[in-house]
């Protein structure tokens, strides 16, 4: 396929960083234009810095209208504002990182119909779509923990869920929770029970479960590392740990990048790549489920980029066999 | 009073370390001997660097039978062998900082008892005790989270906890999971479910409620950082936040070092001193409970040494107005 | 000796929150305000948030003339605006923590003369002082390097020094290079060769040494922890390493808190400490030179209150034996 | 060109797990065997644990000798031994990652020549070579900071040289100084100005500049970090920053991975990429150069495969055009 032209809204930020990382390597597509009112005119490497001899480009504040593929890399509730405010080509896919989009309820803009881009819930729809609303950082570690059971209708009872990111989940906007020195060598929470990326977890649960009616009890926290969610959930299951991994296996068995590991894990082994692995473990008649994801890669840009693939009919993994830092 | 001769067995380790400088500075304690066969004849300051310029003590193989107060340092399990094998005067008490006397069954040794050193929990059998086992870290964080719902009776159901610990609580042992480019940026789980500490965390509470049959459901975690326990404990709870917080207002409103937070808490606040912060938060139905300590320091040598003041009839804060670090 | 009244000005810093943490446990002293127009009548614990249970005064926006001593926490040009501002009986003493007093051609304010605060370099004058100019960070580790040879007029060549700084240094201000992504694992230098202490250091070692004339090369480094310098100097040396060790144990031997240690040092000896070790080592004819404080303690708020306990005639160290936090 | 089948000694290591890393995602490399003693018959992902999901293969304790590349990822010392004890097909080529063949006096071995393998310095060298000694990290940053002077001919007296390295550069072996609780937050040096990477250094710097007989002062440093070099080097430079700048650019116009930045630099620009990045400032009569890299991809594992690509004939970076972490 020839090259896919990609424009990025928002380009200062880390997810529109990482795109840009990932789509310099990536064999089918090129940037168009990375738009940023704040940077107009600046090299992209000034604020990317380590682009520095790898790219050359421009911040702009115009858009091209006729691109191929559009990110929206803004502050959640900005993309409506942003695509009621500019014109693209009714040929232009545009996949949203931000919240806007991703309830049945705010699915339809202007006519068109916005996708939930889990590729692991519905890779089918994603490939039909032209508009993608990509899922949030802490839903996607915790659905893919989650939807094996429930296509299987086994969540019968409250769910319980710690789940920890990094500092880059905050963003690039400087705030007192991560200065360096109060961040450094800290630990706290956030939105007990009350994170907004529940309604997408029990929009999906349901979809895969319409029984679903229990609690899904998420304590979001705040880690002291950069990148990354190590999330971990129990609930009620009847079953053996064998019987658990077969369901997960066969759930994910297509999947491009969510694998069940056999070993405990430790966040540092999806630093920096796509991946979700997951790990199953049973005590007593709890089944506890270890999912863990880089939140700017699979928990953002890196899952943006595989709903992009699967948009254009590319290879699912294209551009995104990342190395891992891993330490 | 006049000085109290103190000696430490197993002087190599944190725990020692944090007892010896507590001890420096302590008005009405002094150093006799810290013991530690690895390290015998050098001096302590080789060992514990900081204390370069305080102390010209050396380690020593040899025991002092008379002194006032014994600490023991050993590895869990090696504190029974320890007393086994060397004798001391009737008159000398005894501290254990490791596990093997702190649960009733384990609780008599030679014709002596050991008492469950909780100050929080059990002051006054603490000030008529010779001999005290210090309880372990986590269960310092979680009981103090626990205690004042179960002298209420309110513990009604199951209690979730997920908690988090520094790298000192794996101690000084090289360890693959301690090793700096596996834990820097990390995060990991271990013994889900059935974490040692489990035996004394139930003990107590049933101390205070008979009737608690319900689980207690105890996810540990290892942190990217040095010192200190955040855990966060939830449970069923009818009452409103306000209910809960008289409930704890009350029960600690004699607490040396414990105390409730009337905002959120992050764990800097309590490194480098033996307070415990308490924080409520109230959910639906859940009472959500923070509980956060310096491992080190309420989760171990700090609070040995505020049970030796209580033993000594000392003032319980005595040599414990520590500079917390904060930042 | 009675009680000192206190006052601090710029109350929500990081130094003036070490000074607050200082003040509690010095026995000779307390406070009488903390003044911090952004915070007046806030707990103070609300902002220096590890004061839970400890404290309950609230910051104030009016100032008390009649204290006994007065620190100036303002950014560096702050202090002569302030006290232009605001008028104090001609009894209070006043200990500046900014560079606004620190140069002889900057010691003369309203008739009085400050006095430049580095006991180990003038204690006799700073114990007779009414008014004292509080030491940089980095200018107490590298003088503290320098001046026993300085005093001994062997500075006979160029001074090589790199030194690496927490992110505390740079105050409580948020930053891009605070910011705990960027920080994080990170490194970079700043200011090189022309950091603003050179001048308070240039001015010292020429008070010991006049006939010094070369160069003081100063590499400056933000490195990604909280608190503590760690500095390295080097420069042509004659004579062997045992005899620069005796010339530096003479020079400190009656220091209350600079050490010679034998061993090579790392910066966590003296985290959360008033202390400044030095090691010195030779290779070929250059004597390297290590020295370590915290930057908040003995480069700031430590360094303040030993300042203080001289000016009222008390014991050096009063206040300042403080538990190290190490690791 | 088709599949380089690939063999790597040593596969247990941080620079194995690299090699690894790389090698999966070469498009003309294949792994043929990861021989490693102590862990044959065990899955590499069990090992290098982030590769789970990617690859199937076992550790061996059988060597291939045809193999058409093999890497010697071994203790320092041991490839000697190693290569003594086991025999290999002629036609296979041979990249050492220790420092067994660095130095002339080392590079003869059975006959055949090991040439050094720092692309920027001999490329045409490398790419008839049969045998390569891969530099060391800290060589690789401080010639790339040093050799366009040193090809003017305009080191003239001594360079100043301080450098930071992360933890994975103390390898996968425990140790003190990479234990969690000391190393987290702290700073240290080791083995000032005798560095064993200064003898490659001198070495290359000499082969480009013959008259060089001054000193390079090597202070090396342990950061708190786990990937990374951050080297500032400063000698005498005459020329104006603009020169200095001039110079480095033609030095480095075709290299492949190494680039002059206008700005000032911090770590993490090069943190999992191949990249060294250079930046100069000049003050007074010193040239200020900073070079940093990746100690274990373009100070070891990334430079291997640029070495392999180069004597292979494909283009230099294939396979090596690395996501970077940045945070």
């Amino acid at each position: 396929m020839k090259n896919i032209k990609v424009g990025i809204i928002g380009g200062a930020g880390y997810t529109a960083g990482e795109l840009i990382r990932l789509l310099i390597n990536h064999p089918n597509a090129e940037i168009d234009f990375v738009y940023s009112t704040s940077n107009a005119g600046n090299k992209i490497s000034k604020v990317h810095q380590d682009l520095v001899g790898n790219l050359d480009l421009e911040f702009t504040d115009t858009t091209n209208p006729n691109v191929d593929v559009l990110f929206l890399c803004l502050g959640h509730g900005n993309s409506v504002k942003f695509l009621s405010e500019n014109t693209f080509s009714e040929n232009t896919k545009i996949i949203d990182l931000g919240n806007d989009f991703r309830l049945e309820k705010d699915k339809f803009f202007n006519g068109n119909t916005f996708v939930y881009g889990l590729p692991e819930l519905q890779k089918e729809a994603i490939e039909a779509a032209n508009y993608v609303a990509n899922p949030g950082c802490f839903a996607t570690a915790i659905q893919l923990g989650l939807l094996p059971l429930a296509a299987s209708g086994l969540l019968k009872n409250d769910v319980h869920i710690n789940a920890v990111t990094g500092a880059t989940g905050a963003g690039t906007s400087l705030s007192a929770t991560s200065h360096f020195p109060y961040r450094d060598n800290n630990f706290s929470y956030y939105k007990p029970f009350t994170h907004q990326h529940l309604g997408e977890i029990n929009q999906s649960v349901k979809q895969l479960q319409k029984s679903f009616s229990s609690d899904i009890l998420f304590m979001p926290n705040r880690g002291n590392f950069s990148r990354g969610i190590f999330a971990t959930l129990y609930t009620d299951f009847e079953g053996t740990v064998e019987e658990a991994i077969a369901i997960y296996k066969t759930f994910y068995k297509d999947a491009a990048f969510t694998f069940v590991s056999d070993d405990v894990l430790h966040l540092k082994q999806v630093v920096n790549t796509n991946k979700c692995l997951i790990h199953l473990h049973k005590y007593n008649n709890k089944i506890l489920i270890t999912s863990i994801i880089d939140n700017l890669l699979k928990g953002a840009s890196g899952q943006a980029i595989q709903n992009m693939n699967l948009m254009f009919g590319l290879e699912e993994t294209t551009g995104l066999n990342l190395k891992a830092t891993y330490f």
